[in-house]
């Protein structure tokens, strides 16, 4: 099978959005009036973001998870994505699960492939995504990094850590339940892109971000930008993770250490001001998506950790640094 | 140096025409009234699209070449692109060349970087870049590879086989003069993407494609999406390259090899009704790029290869496949 099979058979799919798909030197799209298009883009290397032993499948769907999961963090709306793949061969076995589960997903996102590029090549994954985000009265609608204010309440989505926890039982270094470690494995493997809450947050988060390198550390992004600090409540998010690990008697710092700075999450992290608690409830209601508060963003620069009573904990936490 | 000490000393840089830039999870971009986004990904592996010794300043002008080739094909105007980077080590005395040439490039061409994404890995290279169309009437301007017809003239732009050329010479299998191994070179590993010919072929040429995988492969993309066939000169492409080599003793066919299958030329193969030659010509003097008539296209299905007297020559080209 050569690279043009490839493409024909696995990845060449009508479009529906786009004015023009896969098969031409460029691909076409137009975005609707009183709209701009929101841009991300993320490759993933075998070895670094995955194991080579993953399910061509779910390696299908995290493909384009993570890129959706940047698209959530503003707020947009998915439209299409092109995919650029170096694979060491042209292997069916291989492609076949693999576009089954990217497709899978980005059908549950009307979300269509336009175009990309299939070369040999040490495995490889890049995938640029494009979605749309209201104008209104010309302002664009999008959630930043950059708005955060004194004064507005810190949330998480979902839970984090789950991810990590995978990762220390391939590891060897932990053991958990066979239930409790097939669900952080899904999570780490299939993570879900909090694209319904995104959209939702629209008009009432001030500031967005996705958690990819680990909570604290793309909190640090937030902060940097809005020239903000925050005060966090370590156990909020670390309570979540020893109760679904049913070892409530481990180390209490493990489990912070996962929640705080484990990686690989795709929650959104995100502020609004407390007049907005109950819109921020029902944008969580009506996207199904469980929320929390945990903090608060503070005039005073720096992060501030604090545990359950209210005591200050100390911050070593760095974010993950791909060539640290 | 850390990934995100990398972007910020070698690849940030304020925004002109995008809403919003790098350093969020998204860019914005809003395209002018009227116009569609033109979008293409192309991505380079090390061994496979440049040698490990290649300069970085040239790699990085090539890597953004090969994408803007793409939208020059399609008569596009560039706006903005997105570099994901797969880099073994955060190393400055790579980047640093890198994104010179890849900077040196986009700003001859006024296409900005807007976003990406590092990660450590084998080396790999993946752009998308962004460019405008404009619509008329509500039609897009766009030269696509479907839209041939019988009877259409035959172009190249300036001269195929130079890079193949140069390959060789890097191979040990070519000896020639050291200016034009130069210039073979140059062409190899700094491509010259026919941007203001593509664009000032809208509304004259029918159908339009970059030559990347070889002349014949990749007209035979145009003919197979137009639903016709086509006659070519052989000898018009090979004579120029034999002419540069300064070895017209050299066999023949060699040169022909080169020219109608060499590959990585970035030249654009278009086609134009003969009652558009004073606009091509037009359209070449305007865009300061040579521009060669070598064929035409024709109701028969199939592509026949014809010698300078006109006498019929076997077709045994192929394609370039990355996995053949």
């Amino acid at each position: 099978m050569g690279e043009f099979d490839l493409i024909e058979r696995f990845f060449k799919r009508p479009t529906r959005q786009a004015a023009l798909g896969v098969g031409d030197d460029c691909a076409l799209l137009q975005p609707a009036p009183g709209t701009q298009f929101a841009i991300s883009s993320d490759m993933l290397v075998e070895g670094r973001h995955f194991l080579s032993t993953v399910d061509p499948f779910k390696l299908g769907h995290k493909a384009l998870a993570v890129n959706l999961s940047d698209l959530a963090a503003c707020g947009a709306r998915p439209l299409a994505f092109t995919l650029a793949l170096a694979l060491p061969r042209a292997d069916a076995a291989w492609a076949a699960p693999f576009a089954q589960g990217l497709f899978a997903l980005a059908d549950a996102h009307d979300c269509e492939l336009i175009g990309g590029d299939t070369t040999q090549g040490p495995l490889n994954i890049c995938i640029t995504v494009f979605g749309e985000v209201p104008l209104v009265n010309g302002r664009s609608q999008a959630l930043l990094r950059s708005g955060a204010q004194a004064g507005d309440d810190l949330y998480i989505s979902g839970t984090v850590g789950d991810a990590r926890m995978a990762l220390e039982v391939f590891r060897g270094k932990l053991a958990l339940p066979a239930a409790v470690f097939e669900a952080a494995r899904s999570r780490m493997e299939q993570p879900t892109p909090r694209v319904a809450l995104g959209m939702a947050l629209r008009g009432i988060a001030t500031a967005a971000i996705d958690i990819s390198d680990g909570l604290l550390g793309d909190l640090g992004h937030v902060l940097k930008r809005s020239g903000v600090g925050a005060t966090v409540d370590a156990d909020i998010a670390a309570s979540r993770v020893a109760a679904r690990a049913q070892c409530s008697d481990r180390e209490q710092g493990q489990w912070r250490d996962w929640a705080l700075a484990g990686g690989d999450d795709y929650e959104l992290l995100f502020c609004a001001p407390p007049s907005q608690r109950d819109a921020v409830a029902a944008a969580a209601h009506s996207s199904q998506t469980a929320v929390t508060r945990m903090g608060r963003i503070d005039a005073e620069r720096g992060l501030r950790l604090v545990d359950a009573a209210g005591q200050s904990l100390p911050n070593t936490y760095v974010s993950f640094d791909h060539f640290a």
